[in-house]
């Protein structure tokens, strides 16, 4: 039997399977359908792979849910009002639609939206990890001559970098500490210096990520000292980077207890700090040294418009080995395989294949 | 013998005494003098009183300090070069005397000089409670017509206020609750009602500081439950004051744990709080909540020159009864009793008179 | 013979009649269908009946179009999806409808959305001089309790007055020149109270719209000499008023060329503007002052949501006599009396009836 | 007879000679002396060789001045409190003192400071052009490792250059078109990269300063036509470079009235100017333009603090050829054949060596 828009449905914690649905029409003039052509791995993936939902919202096996939300592909078909995008372009796609209505979206912070419909979100907004995708058009965004396919995949955790960036306000002649030397960290890193950073300090527990960091970023790095307390590691960060009386600005990346309270102590009076990191739920926080130092906490959630613009930019420059970010990729049919992968920590951003797409350069160095 | 400045010295936990010191001469053509007329007693005095120091700079039997920091009086003498003030005006004291140099106060953010001198600060920076007070004639601020030397003691609470409210843009349409109704959280609220905040809600544990706040701000009031969960009282607050999604933005006057949590809790996505109060230095903190509704937690320290001039644009705008704020006024000589009187929670604001000083009306209703 | 659903049609300069329309129907579930009440006269309505159009953008005989966009009026029904509207509700109306896809809506600036269509423009945009107007639900604004619906027709002046005075940041403490004290710059007035500005001048050529600033916004009043230079003009608003330096902020709403100039010397070194008021495309402009004193111009060109919401805010507030700047109500088939009254200067603000409509409360003091 | 402190004095419009002064000492903790090694010319230092002043205050036979404001040295000396610099260091000089006690200094606006003591400012603030020029420490900008000291020279205008940029608010993504490719306009492309601006258009009337914005900023490039009118020149500059709607930002570098207009209708929707070059006084200018597409223009006067520091960073990244900018070296007693070659239009940027100082590296290539 032939597939029509054959897709990958999470059923329950390590329950997934491929089956069919209908393949959608252009039903608005602003619609867009997109062949999708690779869906990136992150760590909410392997947490649906694992829990079967997360916040309180699950599937089940009576409301399955198709998973993926980083992705790229090729324009299938537009409405009659597209005036950007035509059929062959290759996009991009930012995965959430808001509803353009409320306070929220109005004022441009459409991510803040509550009726927001985000790709692979319980109970019933479908994901990527299918043959073909329709979405507003303007949440499409094409390629730039030689970015290709794979690369347009980070566009996604770019736009996560951006939106964290200008939350903090990088500017040239800004020291950044960033924790985390992950897919999230390391492209905060590339962002920030599209921005102007002019020092950066990358912070992780792995050298061979923090050798990443300083080749990729041309970042400083830093291990922490975990028999050390967190004042006494942000103390000898401070000294060893020359720092002064502490970094502009920090970006937490790993929602790790012990960074968030290095973050604030690695902070100068009136710093910023931006978790983009989602760990426990409570952590043991220094509310007190926040108030003496006046410092800036900000959460950042997703991204909106702007960011993927930034986003773009970044792969554009192309002053970014962002390839070798790229770890292994995996056929549609592999799935769970690229989940299971991730799950254990193996390669920096693993990707899926599109259905039915076999691209000529295979990545694998696993 | 006659004194010549007699001044009020902290030489440690429970121990002041009155000693004279040189009456200070003008020096520089930019000095005022000032003879002090009221001084406020604020926490932080009692901490002193409590403890001979704070965050581990102490007063001793050998280094003792003279105490005081929110102050007004009379122009005694000013510098050749002093036009905006001329001996007899009455003014409202700013305590700390930044560096002037440095990059923080090169951009405007004096209150975070590494170099910041403040008023009775250990060792050596001596504070308000002395009859006559040295300090550049640009820190000190002209009472507007109609505002008494008493009222001016306020300035400095209320600065700290509007740079509270500053920091979170309080702006016409908004809602904002503000926990504690204390002196902070009374002059936050009316200080957000000059920034055109549309609904105010206080709160506190105590019926007679709402019912204050009430009259005060035209607040609506909430009364946490101490026996449910932040997320409990936060969902009754905003159910009961009809703020939708949450708050708009959060004053935090209690540094208490309780408090800092339904703070996060009753913020909508995107809200904006501010730490003013100081409790313990570490709390437990819902930084999953803050990631993912996208908020903005700032600290809040001291004030700069803005904030008085707000201050006195409350002062001066009189809408307020802010002297119902003050509560009893000691003489210079009881200086020990209005800490006493604080340290015990009685009154709202307490006052001692500058020495020599016997104002008319003498207020005594504790 | 019963008309569906009568409006007041332009055809050309001077020419304009009643002809019926479709009833509109909700076709889509966001959609809110308003029963006009009143509909406010402004300049541009103004500038069409004298000239048919704006901008190159003109009616013509076979290409009539609805005028009116100022205008409040009564839910007559609403799409499934609305829950903050039900029929009965008294509402304001935002007359324009951006595209919400574009750059500029998703950064919240939906006001410069190139694909705007805002009421009464050509080609082929109606506007509200209709019985049934209908509209996204989100562009309407239910009348907080006591405010009326004539009062409702202000909400759109106070948007732009709400527009005007954000883009100028006004804040306590500040002082803010208003130049105009039509319609436009008194609202701005009401709506910098609002904001708590300290000191409003209000600048007119005519005194009995001094006087009237002066007691609807507690304005300052000044009156320029038409022999004297803008310079010495500003000199002298500069000095009566007590400015300093000059005013923090000026409100140019007048268009005239003389009044631009004067609002340039009369701010001091880094304050700003805001041009509300449309007159001659091009003027003399001393531009090297505002180079010397690093003037901030802005245009301000209508408002988006949050606009709309202050003017509820300053309807709501009541504390103005909003009431005293509704001069004539006219009913719907004398629209063109309305207009050429308009025309002729004869009234501040002057409505009319939507059709059908005949309220208890008809104002006449002409 | 040997020279204490010799100094260029203007007496007059034309009329310059050396003649010593006091050598300047230490009276101050935070004072620094500098020897002065490299001075460079400016377009206002030729105003004053033509005019003997500027803005009605000019230098006389009775009152001459010491020229010269933007310049390099090496510390002679420093007083007890500098700790950032030790005799021997070279440095770049910012060349205003503010009051540091007023409003604008306050708030971090120093270069609005109405009290501002800059060099070379009549009737009697002297400039740099003289062997040992005393100036608070803190003006003084460390030269990062292998930036020369005729680099250092170039600190000011990229000061100025930073301070336009920054005005405007560029950030990545973001189209930028200045006008003019003299110093300035060729000064702001580099900070604008350094910012992250994606795409930048210089404008100017002379092949050879658009192939020199090329090759330094990597800039677009736009001639204009001077038959045709603003918005036709306009239209095209959008359309060459593919602009859309129009730049998001404008540096107007020139002054011209023609520039100024075509800055207008260049700016897209919601876009910023700022104002760099000063040129007539009074221009005509298309206010309407500015309302109806919600422009902001902004006037751009020196610099503060932030601005040496950004400077500092461009000098340090090295990546772009500043030396190129460099034309040509005068000996001090060559200072006014320095001033009649940059009034005849020779070279970018000419310099002026120290008193006695004779750098190995002589660069003539005019």
């Amino acid at each position: 039997m032939a597939f029509s828009n054959p897709a990958v449905f999470l059923f329950g914690p390590g329950q997934a399977k491929i089956q069919d649905r209908p393949e959608p029409k252009i039903t608005d003039a602003t619609d867009a359908i997109i062949r999708i052509k690779f869906v990136g791995v992150c760590g909410s993936d392997v947490h649906f792979w694992n829990h079967g939902g997360v916040n309180g919202k699950f599937v089940s096996e009576s409301s399955p849910l198709v998973m993926g939300h980083e992705a790229s592909g090729t324009v299938h078909a537009v409405g009659s009002a597209v005036t950007h995008l035509r059929p062959g372009d290759n996009v991009a796609i930012e995965p959430g639609q808001p509803c353009r209505s409320c306070e929220r979206c109005k004022e441009g912070l459409y991510n803040l939206c509550p009726q927001m419909k985000f790709a692979a979100c319980p109970p019933d907004t479908p994901g990527c990890l299918t043959k073909y995708f329709k979405i507003p058009a303007d949440f499409c965004y094409k390629l730039p001559p030689g970015v290709s396919l794979q690369e347009g995949v980070l566009a996604e955790p770019l736009a996560v970098a951006a939106h964290a960036v200008r939350m903090i306000g990088v500017k040239p002649g800004q020291s950044l500490v960033i924790f985390g030397a992950g897919t999230i960290g390391l492209v905060c890193g590339a962002v920030a210096r599209l921005f102007g950073a002019k020092k950066i300090v990358a912070v992780d527990l792995l050298d061979h990520k923090l050798e990443f960091a300083r080749s990729l970023n041309r970042s400083n790095t830093f291990k922490p000292d975990l028999s050390a307390s967190p004042e006494e590691n942000a103390a000898r960060l401070i000294e060893e980077n020359e720092l002064g009386l502490g970094a502009d600005a920090v970006i937490e990346a790993t929602g790790a207890e012990s960074s968030i309270v290095t973050a604030v102590h690695v902070l100068r009076p009136g710093g910023s700090c931006v978790q983009t990191g989602l760990g426990k739920p409570v952590v043991n926080f220094p509310i007190l040294a926040m108030s003496e130092k006046e410092l800036h906490m900000h959460g950042a959630f997703r991204y909106n418009q702007g960011d993927f613009k930034v986003a773009m930019d970044v792969l554009e420059a192309g002053t970014l080995p962002l390839k070798s970010l790229i770890s292994h990729i995996f056929d549609f049919e592999q799935t769970t395989d690229a989940w299971e992968a991730t799950k254990q920590g193996r390669g920096i951003k693993n990707m899926i294949r599109g259905y039915g797409f076999r691209d000529p350069a295979r990545i694998s160095h696993l």
